[in-house]
């Protein structure tokens, strides 16, 4: 088998920059933090002679991009006779197009109406989208930030499959007094949030929480779904994507990432923490 | 809003136990070590009178799928009015479904087809069809424990990205003497593993890594995209779940979790070890 043709990409950056207020202890500093680069991407793929058509859109780090849609087709069973050529869309560098030496396998194309949980709504387009779907969340409450470095050790304290198994992400909500309110944990760190929010769902009656704690990172899509449920603060023990930054900024959502021990940093709307408008910009 | 009907479902552990060969410098122990449970959801909705449509299926560890379900559906804006009725499907515990106030917005939903990759194949089904598609790997190589060891530095040496966001997944290919051969970062984990499967797509002549090192946990998924491209040793620095065992012993492929420092726990196929068949039973 020969190699496919693939054809260069514009070099981009899997890393940017944003405004961050760090704090430790009782200090703020303002500075800029280096954040992973949050993306979709959407994979089209034709046989020879067919028209192109959309089978997948992921979110992703900008950057071997043709090799992401080649693997991801491979692993589906979907390039049994090979690659003839990968490119990337000339007009969208968030499109790769992967023309296949074969025919493409439809039948293993999974036919389903499907709530796309692995993209969520998918980039700027999206943030534009959510604001019509859900007004950008309104001022308060305040919290202080001593009271939000003592959240995790209550997650972790509350976490009790993590605790025997180490494999398992937590979402936890939490009143703004700090008065834990519910606390999920699966294999999938979208389902943690999804369980946390779903009980609010089903019992409207129960307290809506002030603020979540996602146990790793904070992508895009956990900072839609809590924008969306109208929890204005999310804070996560790891770090936030590009785009969960920017999705929090447009929504109204205070977004605050590695919380560990006295420390932490806000990405976004820092004055439900009494801090100045110095991040969040 | 009145609180929907949510019918008791039967009360499912989250976790699980599996026999397992701990390596600690240079010892070895069997002993059995508990796992986060990963299995398929499929969700089902319909508005007053109509037919169920399956909009989801999502990997998740069993327990408050009720919730899962109606978060889901919530943050995609399909329960605008409300739900009336959740349940488990009485025959198969691994399928939800939910009656609306109102019509399903099947505007809504995203009309594509589409590679599930929130869901790869799903449960033990799929692993009986992964067996058609791809036959067991066979035996070899044979690495030491030594080396095993040894991989975690080299793929921090290399994780450029993370090193300075803290925010990315990784995913290496070894040879069977240790050379690094790829690596590759993204903020999912998914895409890490399928860019370094990729770049073996896109050009046949590379070698093909005999070890796969993912810098998280390690799920079904993953396992299976290791399998398919006949890579038969998938470490991961941190926990498995229980489908990732099932589908590595199925499929012929040494399952190492956990490994830090000296220590590691090996979960299938321990014989690519040097080690007894204590494990992958």
């Amino acid at each position: 088998m020969h190699p496919a043709a693939v054809l260069p990409t514009p070099r981009r950056s899997g890393t940017t920059t944003a405004a961050v207020i760090t704090l430790d202890g009782g200090t703020t500093r303002p500075r800029r933090d280096r954040l992973a680069v949050e993306e979709p991407l959407e994979i089209r793929v034709a046989g020879p002679g067919e028209p192109f058509a959309s089978v997948a859109v992921t979110m992703r780090t900008p950057g071997h991009d043709l090799e992401l849609a080649a693997g991801l087709l491979a692993a589906e069973g979907l390039v049994g006779d090979g690659i003839a050529q990968a490119r990337a869309c000339s007009d969208d560098p968030n499109v790769v197009q992967v023309g296949l030496h074969a025919p493409l396998r439809r039948d293993r194309l999974r036919r389903r109406i499907e709530i796309s949980s692995s993209c969520g709504l998918c980039g700027h387009t999206s943030i534009d989208e959510l604001g019509q779907r859900c007004d950008p969340l309104p001022p308060g409450p305040t919290i202080t930030p001593e009271l939000l470095t003592t959240l995790p050790d209550r997650l972790r304290d509350h976490q009790r499959l993590f605790a025997s198994t180490g494999g398992l992400h937590a979402a936890a909500g939490f009143a703004a007094d700090g008065t834990l309110l519910a606390l999920r944990e699966d294999v999938g760190r979208h389902n943690a949030l999804d369980k946390l929010l779903g009980r609010l769902v089903l019992d409207p009656r129960l307290p809506r929480p002030e603020i979540v704690l996602l146990s790793g990172r904070a992508s895009f899509e956990l900072v839609q779904k809590a924008a969306v449920a109208g929890i204005p603060i999310v804070a996560a023990v790891s770090a936030p994507s590009s785009l969960a930054v920017d999705a929090a900024r447009a929504l109204g959502v205070t977004l605050v990432g590695f919380l560990r021990g006295e420390r932490a940093n806000v990405y976004a709307h820092p004055q439900r923490l009494g801090l100045g408008p110095e991040a969040g910009r």
